[in-house]
This record gives structure tokens, sequence and C-alpha cells, in this order.
């Protein structure tokens, strides 16, 4: 069995983690750490969790993790990057959820993350964990940095498109839409359930950390820089993102649907739903599924890509495990298998 | 007492009417008619409205409608053009709050609402209730035609841009997000609680009805057409809209918080937000008001605006009795003053 | 124009008291306090209230509060005892929604709410404000002790029955369930939207506060001491209270509906529903009213009697606007007069 | 490969067998049967269902299903009543989701169902399918009557006081609460959206159809009649069912939790939770597990025995599944190992 560390197993992530390897097949949780419930049974703080995990909480410990073959980071920006260097040096393989190596370029990390990198050539080094599009590299990588759950749902809608140089660069817009989980599990007033419920927002509409690092994703496909406007919105319910991409092609009459299904033929995790759908984020509740759905305004000028993930799964601990699947050579669904959840 | 008759008092937005008129000064529901729960208290219906409302449902019948001075239509679409006629002939004023009476053209009418537009010299005299940008005529008309739900959320956000012709008129997007309730109170499988709840979608993005109303009434302002892309979608919530819509300014520099707030002064029903604010519809709810934002991509191209509305207040039930009181010269606010329910 | 302070105006209770006072026609805020956000404006933390509410956040102080002709205590549980002594000496009346002086003996205060009691002689002064079983107290009390939320509903279910004495007083039950904002503002984790969404609990089964305040009451009206069980449950919704109240009565086929109605007739903000109704809490949303239903098991040997409010109004800061009114003259009404909101 | 048919599988619970047994190692869905949707695939009605389930609609036929070792019935009450004698005549196996089988008394099933019973010798043969109580006699059934959602959790919540005589038999009160999946999946007013969201309510409180199949099964392992009052709720959520069971104790200082403990030791299903724990409804949604808390009231006379499950899994699907595990010899658990899915 491969043996796996969590740091930061409070979180949602982090529980979600525990979730989908409890059933792996080869892969065991054997440390998860948490300096604030040292000592504490996960089943205890997440009740689903009984009778399928025992794991227990301990404060987090160099030594202890490097009995890991893999280490997964759940911890809020600036944990990873100062833990990673040491692990890596005694063998550990690592995928951060946080953001601590997604942005290649060490000014704008700290332009929107508020601290320096200290750890710039593991930044260098990193792999982004989107296996879609980086799947030999994560294979391959001793440190694969976890895309944002916004940053999914847009590239996988656009990538195909950009690779393929069909759209317009400037102009872009990606409308997305979260659920509060993607907030986290802290105890702040703005997630309150009553602040949350029968409501709907948008929020940092002038300037979000996920910007940067779509534009940076985006510019390494297009190959050149593109102009992107990214509006996120706070949606009352747990789970799923639904990103609404306007963009305008080059060739209104070009065939986007085939092209979709082609590029992504036989991956496991993107469903390209028939034309004249629209996909709904609970058809992916719990699952790594993104499904996508493709439509043209009435004028045609306007392509519109829909896509849908669960921000907790394909958005964040789903694609992680993914990236652990290919890292250690198991089947790429390994843990991942089950149908999503509906209603 | 101004007698008013609702025709058609079973769906949300009937039952809206009666709330606002429950209290209001100087009107009294006379006359409330439902086919099919002829002779059943509206309160035995809505028993939120115990103690409230007195109304008794009856056949609708033209001889009991004309004894109102006022009626609102809160029916499917092609009642109203039915019953309009006579009713106009023996005196009574309409505000329509059905789509019989919002497109101006005939063949764009038929086109999207598969039936005969059977009034047509009424079509041509109906005013537009949207009071902001109609008052005078509003106030002086036989028959008006209530905006929809979605075109008062965009057209509010938009107007003053046009009018000033300070953006580019094609490829405005309206991204746009709806609560359950403008579905309507019909039993249907995809308004079903487990259906709606913990989801979010995008549905009609191919063409939605409230596109040609939308665009109609820009290229009024603007006098001369308009490139438009609206996306709707639904969000698991009972009442609000929330419009984010995408323009981009002729000039990147110009003051528009300036411009609204100059342009909306006085007005009571329209809040713009303190620069930086984010509305969310949950400040609206249970009231006319609308509120409105403007924020800038950081790229500075792109002007965001947003604007929220409660769907079955100002979206529907309290624009038509804001227009009522203009046509009646009531206080343009009377049964319009209470404050929105948080949380 | 009578001068009303608010203590504590930064949770739930507090921002409900500014919207129900916001159009009191008699009563004014000209104190609201909050030392954490003193000098903003209450209308920043709770946009719903721009254009209704000017007030600004001061920090508590007792001259400001002494100009005052009655003061509302939204505060945690500790704050009025402080206070209240030194307000009463200057002549200023009291409504506190805290626990303070709800509970007669000190010891049974002490026990639950771990604190000593520092204001004893006003304790025994207090007026509990349960206006339909206290009016006259209320009317002239210098100090309104304003029930709790599950208080409120339980009692407003079981009084007509002990005042009669016609149920048995052991074996008393009130499964009771409330919507989240119940558990106040304060950013706690069990509070969040995604731990509190989709989800059902039972919470404090072994013991919860408000057990000692029901028993109190009841036992005040029975004219002994009842056995009761009360069980707090935690609902997926914002406002309201439902209590399902199980009592055996003495003589099965008394005819309780009659009694109801006669005991209540006349009150403003109860309703009896006709024999056979459900009452819904959303049918009391934002609204001073109790809708009271009886039933009977099918066996007929328990009387179960479903009892619904909204927590913010009824439970909270309804109730204590409908003791003002009475304390200060005014129309009990006044102020509540507004329908419930739904959906 | 076992071959599996559903019958009527437009449903909830039809949907949530297709879940279940998509990744089922022994069994195979060879039969989907719906009038209504014939020729459509199941996954175009639910797109959750996406790569993990092929099943086509078609309509319902004998000889089709008489190809298949097991026919599930996800149907309304009076279809397998219609089609079972044929189906078990020709050797196939009926789990039975619907109440047909579950009344022993056909006049009982008569005055519930309001029609009359067609199969009274299968109904005679017919097994109560509560694994954890019939697991021996469901083993060796031709027909099973998969119990219903309210009568699992109250049950498994009384059956060892029942078994073990330790309670008063007359006054148990099971307050229940149900999410609104239990409605099924009929377009009705009362089901939608906007009616059940944000509101709490009891309903057919003088007198449930599932209260004479809870009756039957407590006598039947009291080996006496028994006064039980049931009271169920709905709750503004999807899935879940919340018992609330109030009893009198003989002895009051019995260790109930060994009691539950013990009898429940091995189970698969069964969790009990920790002293003075409660369980969440969330906590086994999406799974077949029933968690069960134990409380005494603070009088120590009334015992409160908290259970939850997942009305569609344990109260539906899952323990038809359950059944099914154990008739064909498969591991009890085979499908249904996924962990709850929260939040």
């Amino acid at each position: 069995m491969t043996k796996v560390g969590i740091v930061g197993g409070t979180g949602y992530t982090g529980a979600e983690l525990l979730r989908l390897l409890a059933h792996h097949q080869g892969a065991q949780v054997k440390v998860l750490t948490s300096r604030q419930e040292s000592g504490r049974r996960a089943d205890h703080l997440f009740p689903q969790l009984r009778g399928h995990v025992d794991a227990v909480f301990e404060s987090p410990d160099i030594e202890r993790l490097a009995q890991c073959d893999a280490v997964f980071f759940a911890t809020p920006h600036g944990t990873c990057m100062q833990m990673a260097p040491q692990l890596i040096d005694r063998g550990v393989r690592i995928v951060d959820l946080s953001a601590d190596f997604r942005l290649k370029d060490r000014d704008v990390f700290q332009r929107w993350y508020k601290q320096p990198h200290t750890a710039f050539d593991l930044l260098q080094e990193s792999v982004y964990g989107l296996p879609e599009w980086e799947r030999f590299s994560v294979a391959n990588a001793r440190l694969v940095a976890s895309p944002g759950c916004y940053p999914t749902a847009v590239q996988l809608a656009l990538m195909p498109l950009l690779e393929m140089d069909l759209i317009q660069l400037d102009g872009i817009i990606a409308d997305a839409k979260s659920g509060v989980s993607g907030a986290g599990r802290e105890a702040r007033v703005g997630s309150l359930y009553c602040e949350a419920t029968d409501s709907f927002k948008a929020y940092s509409v002038s300037g979000h950390r996920h910007q940067p690092e779509i534009e940076q994703q985006l510019a390494l496909y297009a190959e050149k820089p593109v102009g992107l406007t990214f509006v996120p919105h706070l949606v009352p319910m747990s789970r799923g993102i639904h990103a609404t991409v306007y963009v305008r092609p080059k060739d209104p009459d070009y065939d986007f649907q085939k092209l979709f299904e082609q590029r992504y033929k036989g991956e496991p995790f993107i469903d390209i739903l028939p034309a004249g759908e629209h996909p709904e984020t609970r058809s992916v509740r719990g699952s790594n599924v993104c499904r996508i759905a493709l439509h043209r305004a009435p004028d045609r000028k306007t392509l519109i890509v829909l896509s849908v993930i669960d921000n907790l799964v394909k958005g964040a601990s789903g694609q992680a495990l993914q990236c652990f699947n290919l890292m250690f050579d198991f089947p790429e669904t390994q843990g991942l298998e089950a149908p999503p959840l509906a209603p």
C-alpha cells in the first residue's frame, strides 16, 4: 500500500480527501495532521466518516510525514512552501491543494497573496496538476500544484479553443458561480447559513486571486496574453461551480461541438453534453466529472461554453487524487468511480 | 377608495399583489378571479394572508370586473389581450403583468409566444411600465404593460449608458440569475424542490422570451439596434434576480458611478451602492428596490454593472403597483414602503 | 416621538428591531450601540436597511442611553443586568431581549447561565413580557424580560390548557424545531451554511436553557409543577419555530378547538387555524403572528398542539416591540402590521 | 451476473436503484420500465448517471421481466400486486418498494390505501424486508416487502426496547421529520421549491399511512398491541429522515446505551453513536446507514431515541438492495459501501 499523509485535515478539502481515499484500493492514510485537533479522531469531527476512517489527528511533524510516500497539503496558503523542501529532500512526493505553487511568477504570487515566496526553486519545478492538459508532467512530478476550483472549470471550457486558435483573445468573459463550501470551513460571518442562504451576489469583482492563475494558464496554451474578465458569484448551495464563458469565435460556423467531443474523447472525467443541453451542478455532486455544453447566442457572434464541476472534487480533492493516481501508477479513476449524488 | 380587480390570483404574482394591496391606503381589492378556485377564500390558498385579506375567488366575469377602476392581469400570456378591449371600452384602466403588450412588433410576439396577437390597436397604444424611464406616459396610460423580471433588472442597469451613448452597442452581455419563483406556481417537475435545490444551471441559452423584450427597449433608448447576448440561470432561492452586465465603454475613464448617481437621483426605488460594494438579492427581498453597483474589470476595458431586484416585486407585482399609483395619483411609494426582509 | 435606544445592534435581533422601528409612527431610534462597530452606519452592516435607517453605531454610554425613554437590550446574557439599574434609576424603561430577567429563581439562573445574578432586586420586579398572558403587568412595567423564542411558541400552545386544568401535568412533550437564525450572528462553525444546510438534527437533548424558563412559566399558570420533556432541533431555514406539543387531556372529548378560539379571541397576534389544518413556519415569516392548530392522535388519548412563530419577530424583536407599544400606550400592533412574506 | 429488472424507474427510488446498482459487482440491470418514457435513455432523464448507466426505458412487459432473476418495483401502490403473481410463477424473485405487501391485514390495507388487495396469497407469504430483524426470512423469500421510510427509522429505534420488554407500551411518541424527496418526483404544487423551501410544517397529523405499518411491526415484536402517536413533518432538505422517539422506560436506570450497542453489534448498517452525541441527517446522506443516539430527559422518566436515515437509501432503495444481496447470497454490503456525502 502506498502510504499517504494529509497536512491540514480539518477543512472541507481535507475531509473530502479522507472520503475519497477511504476506499482507494492502493493507498492508505498513515498520517493526518491538525495542530488544533491533535489527538481527536477524524470521524469525531466528521461523523459521516464513522466506519470508513480510523485516522486520528496529530500535530504536523516532518519525521512522521517523511514516512509517507505522498503528502497532500490541504492547508491555507503559505504552509506547503515551508514544509515541501524538507519532504521532497527525503523523497516524499507532494500534491499541494493550496495556491503556493500555482503561480509561476513570484511577483504575481506576492502581489495577490501578500507574502513572499520562500521556495522559489521548487516553484520552478512544480507541475500544474490539470491532468487533461498536463498528464505526462503530472505523472513524473515530485511536486504537483493542484489547480484552483474556478480555474479548473474555466480552463477546461476554454483550452480546446485556445489550443486551436479559434477565438478572439481579448474580451473573454468568465462569469462564474460557486457554492459556499468554496469559502472553506472557517468560522466567518459571511459564510453563516443565514448570510448565504436564499440570496445571490457577486464578490471580488474588482479582482480575485484566481484571475492571475487563469490568465497564466490561458496564455500558456494561447501562446500569447489573453484579455479575461472574471467575475465570481456566490450561490446558496454547498457544492458546485458553474462557469458561463463568453467568447467570440473567429469563424462563427466552426463545429465547436465536434471539436470538444474529439479533444476530450476518452477522458474519464470530461463529459461533453449533447448539443442543446444545459449542465447542472448537481449532476456532478460528489464526483470528479466536469460536464461541458456549447451554445451559440442568437446572433451567432458569441459562443457560450457552460462548464460545471464539484468544487470540492474536480475543483480540489478529486483532482488532487487523480494526480496522485497518475504519479503512483494507479488507474486514473481509482477511488473516483462512484456516480454523482442527486437529488 | 379606488376599486381594484385582479384576474388570475392563484399564482405568485397574484398573491404578491394581494400582499402589497393589503395595506394600500387608497385601493381596495373588489374582484379577485380564478376559474379553478372559484368560491374559495384567498387566504385559504395563501395562509400567510390570514387576517390581512378577505377576498374570495370568483370566476372571471366582464360585468364584475367592469365595476373596478383598475384591473391587474396576473395571468398566463393570451388572457389579457382577450379581455382588455372590453374593459377599456368601459373605462377600466389596466395593468398587465403578462407579456401580451410588451412587444410592439406583432410578428416578434407571435414568433416567441406562439400565438397570434388579437388586440393590435391596444398593442400600439399600450405603455411599457418602467416608471423610472416612462413615468409620464405611465401616469396617463389606459393600458400598461408591466415589464418582465429579467428585462427590468437589465434595463435599469443599461439605460443610463445607452441614453448618453457611452458604450459599444454590440457585444453587450447580460448574464442573469433568477430565483425559482420566476417559474411560477404551476406543478412542474423542473420546479420541484428536489430538482431545484442545491444546484445551479443555465437554461434557454439558445433563446429566451425576454431577449426580444430587452432588445426592443435597449434599441429604443440607444436609438439604434444593439447586440445583446442574454443568458438566464436558475438559482436555488425563492426570490431575486441578479443581473451581471458586461459592456465596453467608449471612454474607459468616464465616471460611471457619478452618472448613475445623478441619473437616478430622487428615484424612490433605485439605490446606487457606494463604489466597491456588491449588491445581494436578499437586500431587496420583499421590496420594490433595485440596487445597482458599478465595477471595472482589472483591464479597465470592461464595465460591469450589477443589478438586483426581487423578481416578484420590482420584477412584477411591485412595479405594477408603482404604475397603478402613478395612474391614480397616489404617492408613487404607497403600499411599497416596507423595508426588505433579511435574513 | 418616544426616544428609543438599542444596546447591541449588530445581531439578528438588533437588526430586526431596526427594521420594525423604521416605520413605527411614534418611536425613533436615538441611540444604537456596538463597541465593535462604533462609527459605522447601521445600513452598511445591514444593506437591506438602506433608505430606511440612518442610525450610526456608537459605543455604549449610560449618559447617552439615559436620554432615551426606552432602551432595548439585544445583547448576550449578562449585559443588561449590569446596565439596567443605572438606567432605571434615571427613569428609562427597559425591554430586555436577553435571558437576564427571565428566570425568577436566582439559583436556577446561575446553574443554567454560569454566572451570578447581579441585579436581584430588579429581577424580582421585572415582568415576563408575554403580552397575551401578562398584558396589564407589561403595560405598567419598568423592566420587561422578553421571553425566549422556544418558550414563546410552547407557552402559547399550552397556556389555555393549563389555565383551565384540562391535561395531565406530567409527561408533557414539546418537540421543537428552529431555524438557524436562532443561533445568532456570531461566527461559529456549527452555524456555517455548509454545516446547517440540507440536514436536520436535535441538539442539547439532555438539557437546554429554555427548559427551566418554560417550566417556570407553565408551573405559574398550572399553579403546580409540571413534568416537561423539551427537545430542540435545528432546521435548514433562516427563520421560524415550529413546536409540536403532545399532552394527555383529562377529558378526551373536550372541545379544545373552541377553547383556543375563545381564549385567544381578539388577540391581534394569535391565529387559531380551522380544524384539520397544519401551520407552516413561512406563513408567519417576518410577522409577529403565532398560528396554532389542534389535532388528536388516532387513539384520541393524545392531543397535539402545533404552534409556529417567526423566532426573530414574535420570538424576539416583534414581541419586544409589542411590549414597548403597551408600555408607551401605542396601539399594540403599531409597527407590526405588515403581512408575512411568502414564498 | 444476476439479471435485474426495475419496474417504474422514473421516480427518485428508481433513480437511486440505478445509482446503487451501477457498480454492484454481481448484478446487472437488464430491464428498466416506464410507460411514459419508453425509448428514452435513463441517463437522459437523470444526467448524473451519464457514464454509469446504459439502460433504456421500455414499456413494462411480463415476458421481458420474466427473463430477470429479480425484479424491483419502484412503482406507486397497486402495481406490484398485479404483476407479482405472474412473475413469481415464473421463478422471478421480487423486492417491492411500494406498500402493496407491507400490511398483513387486508382490511387495514384497504382502509389506508383505498383499493382492494388482489394478491392475498402472496400477501401472506411476503416477508417484511427489515434485514436487521428479519435477516433469515429475507434471505429465503420469494417476495420481499421493503419497509416504508418512516417505519424503518422508527422501528430501528424501538425494536431493541420492545424485544426486551423494557418500556411502557402505551404513550409512545414518534415525532418524525422527512426531506422533500419523500413526496416523490411527481409534479405537485406542494412539492415545488418555493412551497417547501425555508419553511417547516407537520402534515397528516390526524393519520398517516405509515402509522398502521409501524403499529403492526411494533406489536409483532412487543407481542401485544402498542399505543403509538406518530406525527410526520416536512423539512426543507432533499434527503433524510430524523425520528425523535419518546418512551417511558420501566426501569429508569437501565443501561440503554449498552443494550443498543450489544443488540446491533456487527450490524454493517447500524451505528450507535457514543453517549451524548446527536445524529444529523447529512451524516448518512447517500448511504445505507442508520445512526442512533440515546438520551434521557432531565427528569429521567423519559428516554429519547434519535434515529437518522437517508429516506431514499436505508428508507427505500438501499434497503431493497440489502435485501437483494441477502436473497442472492452476495455480501450484504455489496454496492452499499460508499461513505455518506457531506457537506
